[in-house]
């Protein structure tokens, strides 16, 4: 093999022989106004709860909140990145949005394998994000993931 | 009331009273290279399927793909600026990906009213996101919507 030709198994990520009930993992950010802005930016969100300080004053929240999808990302990131990480397809996602992100929040997103589809090479996933003991968002994903050659 | 002070029902949007079933909306988006690389970075999923042309190259996809919730992120766009907009709270939001969205492609996200809940003022919603005739993504959502004062 060449010296720069690439070997992609040190890209790749977890294998379906790698994951176990209970198997988890977890990323977390501090939501910025910076991220708030660039997640309405991307998705087109721009709904004054988000963006505008004295809209959002005046709603239930008191004040500013991320973009739900925003934590959603986060969830994305720990399958994308860490558990199972690169190679997986990601298949589906329920999210229940319990309660506000603000702005200097700490959004700790975990993802927990709860079941195991051999057959199929498919994993279950709980995936719930929360701030300290609150939980902000939770929900189920259910993602492909590869086998070892 | 002074000149300057704000009136909030200018920004609010559409209330409970002005949904029916069948009522319909959209967003729709092409997906640059800098919107893959902006989402990747206020998530933090940096997964080499959407970065990494020639890793991308090497999978099923055949190329770089967008992260899944940044189709998802244009569901949440219709929902917080046309329909209902303003003022409503997002509670759940399933999501299936059915298929992957490539740089270039426009991707149109479509809300639809399926179910009013009267008595929760929670509207049902189907969820799609299609490119061409190929549908990307689907899923339903459920809306906490404001009534008429």
């Amino acid at each position: 093999m060449s010296g720069t030709q690439r070997d992609f198994n040190e890209v790749y990520g977890l294998k379906f022989e790698d994951l176990y009930v209970g198997r988890t993992a977890s990323a977390s950010r501090t939501i910025s106004e910076a991220d708030i802005l660039m997640f309405a930016g991307v998705s087109g969100d721009t709904n004054p709860v988000h963006l505008d300080g004295e809209f959002a004053a005046s709603t239930m929240f008191g004040g500013r909140i991320a973009h739900g999808m925003l934590s959603a990302g986060l969830i994305s990131a720990v399958f994308g990145t860490r558990l199972p990480g690169p190679g997986c397809i990601y298949l589906s996602q329920s999210l229940k949005f319990k309660a506000p992100v603000k702005i200097g929040d700490t959004v700790v997103a975990r993802v927990t394998v709860t079941e195991l589809k051999n057959e199929k090479r498919r994993a279950i996933f709980s995936t719930v994000c929360s701030v300290g003991d609150q939980i902000v968002l939770d929900g189920e994903a259910e993602i492909l993931v590869p086998r070892r050659k």
